[in-house]
């Protein structure tokens, strides 16, 4: 291995060896502080039967891979990790038994707790999905959790049918903005909570441009929500404002928590518990595809998503997800922005010009 | 009809006519106000094929009740109605068509809502559940509600095994100690939170010779929370309490909320509903009594649920509920204490010896 200090930011040849660059990290603290970049040699041609090698394309900063090399998040990995859960590249190889995976195909990790912060990973050929071609960069590296999240949330917890309402608190999350787009895909109305702010209007203006319903601050919201009634309630706030849109389930309805921003408590009223028989429940995508790794209907679910997903995004119905496009050597930056910016997603890229 | 200031006590004969007493209110409000005695004429010799005639023997004043004459209640009668929801009498005579009854079965209101404050009724044989001749008066006439909630919470949630432990609130309430019990017999561990009082030891003493594990105020449970792992909480408090024994639940536990005795929301960290896949739920006694109606598999529970307490009760596993024996016509008194005393119920008696 080299030193620390003599880093590549790609993948390079040096004398037959192979070095990939990554962001490693080998305790939990402060991400400024504990991340490293450094480069980690890889054996060429020396793939087992069943891996392949895959080159890295793009891979985003999410919130709960900071709370992971902070220590905080449920998943700790073993130390020392590779940072990042979620990012697409493409097969650059494969080994002779590989019966999945062919070179060029465009893939993301099977499930969360890969290190996708690198240029390059040689694995199991099971710790890999294939995706749609078709799918563009920013999408594919961004496709695994908040598009997913969104759908499986839609599609999962309550039978919804066509001009049905979902109400949703954190509405302008990269989740919330996920879920106005594919309800209204699905033909469901979104009756979205947001936090007052200085350009409310044209939040306002955006999400209803991308299929909100309507959008309401939090004091517009208890306004108006005697009149709304759902049958699903999706919550990244909790508090008094998760207590508002509990408000709105009807007979069997559904409250699912993803997110909780406000450090508060999730809240929901006594009768409608007794009276009205509604649930509260939560959801995370990491185990959904834990799960779906160990069972058909699951695995099959999976396929179908993505592939409907896809289709989503070819026919443009799904826009672009914003993301700042971020070097390798640029991670003290990406990490600090990811952590103080709300609304726009820290992309890392590595070039794709490797040999 | 008679006047209503000439009121018999029980149900009696004149010149042929038959007159059965009833606690009875045509408007909504204060039960003090609102509550009258009357006596209604009941048609002799008359029953219709499928209709019983039912002597009733007690029925007690349930807060439900209460709520439901102040008009509070979810569930409004049509007014003007008879009070009163639970209670149990005896079957006196048969319709020339009835197959599931016969004179001289013990049987309780097949539903809520039938108005069991009178001391006889005419009704279809279907509005009627048969019970076991072997449980004594007090025990019949309270075992609709609070032993068969504590019964089916128990139950219906979570598939407990021997030696699981099932964490509660308001655990001095007739619910919390048929949970205590019934837990007990099924061989569960319960943890049990009450609110501080002047004589705290005597009813930690008290819950604990009827079976708790372990008795708690909200203060020392705080304390000990840590280390309680449950896969099932039972609440009837809400609030920072609800939060509390949220708090014990394991992977996948669930908390049934059945009151909300503090009016404060229903709470529950964020983070077990997303990585532990905890569930909040909802029970209603009531509610459970009407699908079984229409419902084979329900059905065949609730008769299972009704002859193991009745064996209980009889192997004097379960202790004798709190009542308080009144007269009809003491009704003033009873409704007071109803809503003022908390841990006694009150129990009208309907005289049996009738002709």
């Amino acid at each position: 291995m080299l030193s620390r200090t003599s880093v590549f930011l790609k993948t390079i040849n040096i004398h037959g060896c192979r070095f990939a660059s990554q962001l490693f990290y080998d305790r939990y603290g402060d991400p400024l502080e504990v991340i490293q970049l450094q480069n980690e040699s890889i054996e060429t041609n020396s793939l087992k039967a069943d891996e392949v090698r895959i080159g890295f394309r793009a891979s985003p900063i999410n919130p709960a891979d900071i709370n992971q090399i902070q220590g905080v998040y449920p998943v700790k990995p073993k130390l020392p990790a590779i940072g990042g859960n979620e990012g697409f590249g493409i097969v650059e190889e494969i080994g002779s038994n590989v019966s999945s995976l062919n070179v060029g195909d465009h893939v993301i990790p099977a499930a969360s707790g890969f290190g996708t912060w690198r240029s390059e990973a040689i694995s199991n050929e099971n710790n890999f999905y294939k995706i749609d071609k078709r799918i563009p960069m920013k999408y594919a590296a961004t496709l695994q959790v908040n598009p997913c999240t969104a759908y499986r949330m839609l599609k999962d917890f309550v039978e919804l049918k066509e001009g049905d309402t979902v109400v949703q608190n954190g509405a302008n999350s990269a989740v919330g903005r996920c879920v106005i787009q594919i309800a209204k895909i699905l033909g469901y109305e979104t009756i979205n909570v947001v936090r007052k702010r200085e350009n409310i209007d044209e939040l306002k203006s955006e999400l209803e441009s991308i299929g909100a319903t309507k959008v309401y601050t939090e004091e517009e919201f208890l306004k108006n929500s005697r009149s709304i009634k759902s049958r699903l309630a999706l919550n990244c706030v909790g508090g008094r404002n998760s207590l508002g849109i509990a408000s709105t389930l009807q007979q069997n309805g559904i409250m699912v928590t993803y997110g909780g921003m406000s450090k508060q408590p999730v809240q929901g009223a006594t009768g409608p518990f007794i009276f009205k028989d509604i649930i509260f429940r939560g959801f995370w995508m990491s185990s959904w595809y834990e799960k779906s790794a160990k069972n058909q209907e699951l695995k099959g679910k999976r396929d179908e998503m993505y592939s409907e997903i896809a289709d989503w995004i070819v026919l443009k119905k799904l826009v672009k997800p914003k993301v700042v496009l971020r070097q390798p050597e640029e991670y003290k930056e990406a990490l600090k922005d990811a952590m103080e910016t709300a609304g726009i997603k820290q992309l890392f890229v590595f070039d794709d010009n490797k040999n």
